[in-house]
């Protein structure tokens, strides 16, 4: 496909020509801005794309088509697996200026957005309809909306909203050919809505976004409970859980990550305790009220120590704002760390906790845990120094062992940051050669010329064309841009 | 695909030899029970397997394949659209007796069950734990949860619980070597669940279902109001909605249903209102009470003339009752009738009211209006009689300028009954030859040898190897065994 220097001369030369040099960014240092997102991957692009429109989009992908170069799209560039990252360069598009909110339909709470509108930016504007977006990844401030619809983000709301396939009615696309497709989760025959969620952008190029809204309600509660241990606090969510009671969110902290936040933000979260649970409930005030009443029962049963329920909207947003912060604040604790992103059964979660606490302390790595409880979906942060090798190969190891206890206790690979490039080998943990064959393709179904992000979700091994070796290792290089 | 008589004996041979004549059935008599559903379509299978288990429908779809004849997964046959017809012959697979619930799991609320459990059977399973099943189609005491899942289904209260694609957390299916396949939502990579929901039968052969179960809502209210008209009673619909309440169903009946039901059920409905809307709420005894005095209010001031609230649980189930056997009802007025599925935004339900009216008016033809309101899906019954062919063809072009309408309003060819083999030629209406093409490659990709429901879904010009015309007007040949 990568039909090398001539063909990427061209694709430049000839995207300058139709685009003009607002819209396209061909210089060295231009480029080496979209080489990287927020994993350790990095590779050059031959040419970025910064299209206004749908119609400029069509026009950059109709080139690299005809030019064989690969097409890579980019929202924020939060992601965590290399997603974004054009790992034989190719063509970026970046969606920074296709940033708008199209249309918004308050009656039937739905609205049209850019994929590069900032998830945040959405709930925000639809505010004062009394009309908010689900899905909130810890990222909400910067990610993009294309950007969770192609990795299927989740965030702590995803207990009670569901993930982002919950939340995408319909698409709009540019294909292979450079044409514009449009597709309805209303429509009938296959599911073309469902199968671009999650596919990074394998599939073609998302141009437009339907989204469902959600209405305020009318009375929120945030509290956050000491536990002993992380077991008991885990043990604790699911009993809530099984009580018939969904809260929105279920949100646990293990003792390393509260004291990082605390002396980062003071928040007031009990440092002694072995982990915090932070519940969120809403809806009528009488059944925030029960429902409290009820929780505030069940977590005491469950050994809870203090239990403490923020007093208003600022102490619920400073509660929120620790706990979405968590990572950055871990980067006082080691030079580095690595992130995995794993789940399991609710019920499974303190099994899966133990188990993660014995695979750190077989690596003698310090370990901390920041995880949506509520949809056992684990993120347990290795701490290490990655300028001792000794230590990356141990934190290397470590994250593979916790990923295949996982699975092994009936979970699977990603819970919501995607596969990317990274954890593209990690799929034939969970899949078998057939599965995998199938799933090629139905790429091959959209994207014949696998002009799409192609060294992307599927192994190497699984796929036909693939030029560059698995880069290894993927610790993060520093803390503090990261999303969990 | 279709290797004429001679494989077609061979077929029938390789399948006794193989499974035995316990789960085979060859003769014209058996033949003929399995050679039409509740559509006008009609069409005997060469032979007929009941199988015991995934491992024996493995063994059908093998030594089919091997036998080059196509392969027609069937449920209990209510389908309106033909989905289960073996239009060209073949090998007709029937899950009556997989119609196991398989396990169940109270604490993470999921039922893993085969194909063949009627729906209704699943929620009186899961209701001594306090959980039950959501999507109801009026169909629900005899269609199987295979069928609900392959035409994706809804009934009334997918208004507030969704369709079956908001219920599938996972399958099993047979592909096309005979292999049995396992998928999850919660697999990272492509959603090869959501694509096989709503594919009627044409992606595999599905041997299990995980699906998600709700609470039991701890209080429950079921009321109807009385309204001049229709138009009247949509807008109020509309307007309850976008005030913020969602109740778990909103059905609007018409005179023509009321009466007709009323005269069969003598449940109370007011007869000489223009129509009635049925309203349930759902959820903790204070809500549903503010609920209803909002939606008091709210109905009021869009002209409601009357409004009964069902006193108790046998009044509820009679007046539900009385609802979804309305198509039963209607059979006393007309030797026939013709429903037609469609759907529009809900914000044009009163638009597309009258436009229905319209065209029946034209036509000459009485119509009965039933339909699920909230969702903005339609189900004009019209009236006839088929031994007139003026009737017939006024039908015919009546129901189809109902769709068109409905298209032109935002809306769809279909909510919930599928395409099936008698609309897959109205598929033209609302997608383009290059999306119809991108679906026929996702098919392609999941069934390459086109064995699995070949005439379905898809327009007889779309893809290869049709070898029959489209059988043309598909009205109904009886009333009474229609679910809407």
């Amino acid at each position: 496909m990568n039909g090398g220097s001539d063909s990427r001369n061209l694709l430049a030369t000839r995207l300058l020509n139709a685009l003009g040099p607002h819209a396209v960014k061909v210089s060295r240092e231009d480029r080496a801005a979209y080489s990287y997102d927020a994993s350790n991957d990095e590779a050059l692009p031959a040419a970025v794309v910064i299209p206004a429109d749908t119609r400029e989009t069509c026009i950059a992908v109709r080139i690299a088509n005809a030019c064989g170069e690969p097409i890579i799209a980019r929202g924020a560039g939060t992601g965590l697996c290399g997603g974004a990252v054009p790992i034989r360069g190719g063509l970026v598009i970046s969606f920074s200026r296709m940033n708008r909110l199209l249309s918004l339909d308050v009656a039937n709470r739905r609205a049209r957005v850019q994929p590069g509108l900032v998830n945040l930016a959405l709930s925000q504007a639809t505010l004062p309809d009394g009309l908010f977006f689900g899905p909130d990844p810890s990222s909400q401030k910067i990610s993009t909306l294309g950007g969770n619809t192609s990795t299927n983000a989740g965030g702590p709301h995803a207990l009670s909203y569901g993930s982002m396939n919950a939340h995408v009615l319909g698409l709009e696309f540019v294909d292979e050919d450079g044409e514009v497709r449009q597709a309805s989760l209303d429509d009938p025959g296959y599911d073309l809505v469902g199968i671009q969620v999650g596919a990074e952008g394998t599939l073609g190029i998302l141009t437009a976004i339907e989204l469902r809204l959600l209405r305020v309600p009318p009375a929120v509660r945030v509290a956050i409970a000491a536990f002993p241990d992380v077991e008991s606090a885990s043990a604790a969510v699911s009993e809530i859980i099984a009580s018939g009671i969904i809260p929105t969110a279920l949100e646990i902290m293990d003792r390393v990550i509260t004291q990082a936040v605390e002396a980062h933000y003071h928040t007031g979260f009990p440092t002694d305790a072995g982990a915090v649970l932070l519940i969120e409930i809403a809806g009528l005030p009488d059944d925030v009220a029960a429902f409290e009443s009820t929780i505030g029962l069940l977590i005491h049963r469950y050994g809870a120590l203090s239990w403490r329920v923020a007093s208003d909207a600022s102490e619920r947003a400073a509660l929120w704002a620790s706990r979405k912060n968590a990572a950055a604040a871990v980067g006082r604790l080691a030079p580095n760390y690595y992130i995995q992103d794993a789940t399991v059964p609710r019920t499974k979660l303190p099994q899966a906790m133990r188990t993660v606490g014995e695979i750190a302390r077989t690596y003698r790595l310090p370990v901390g845990n920041v995880f949506h409880a509520g949809d056992g979906n684990l993120h347990p942060l290795l701490l290490f120094d990655r300028r001792l090798q000794r230590q990356v190969d141990a934190v290397h190891a470590a994250g593979t062992e916790i990923l295949q206890a996982c699975i092994e206790l009936g979970g699977t690979i990603s819970g919501e940051h995607g596969i990317g490039f990274e954890k593209r080998e990690s799929l034939t943990y969970v899949f078998s050669p057939e599965d995998l064959a199938a799933m090629g393709r139905l790429r091959e179904a959209l994207d014949p010329a696998r002009m799409f992000n192609p060294d992307k979700i599927f192994p190497s091994g699984a796929s036909c064309g693939e030029v560059r070796p698995n880069l290894g290792f993927t610790a993060k290089p520093e803390a503090g841009n990261t999303w969990i």
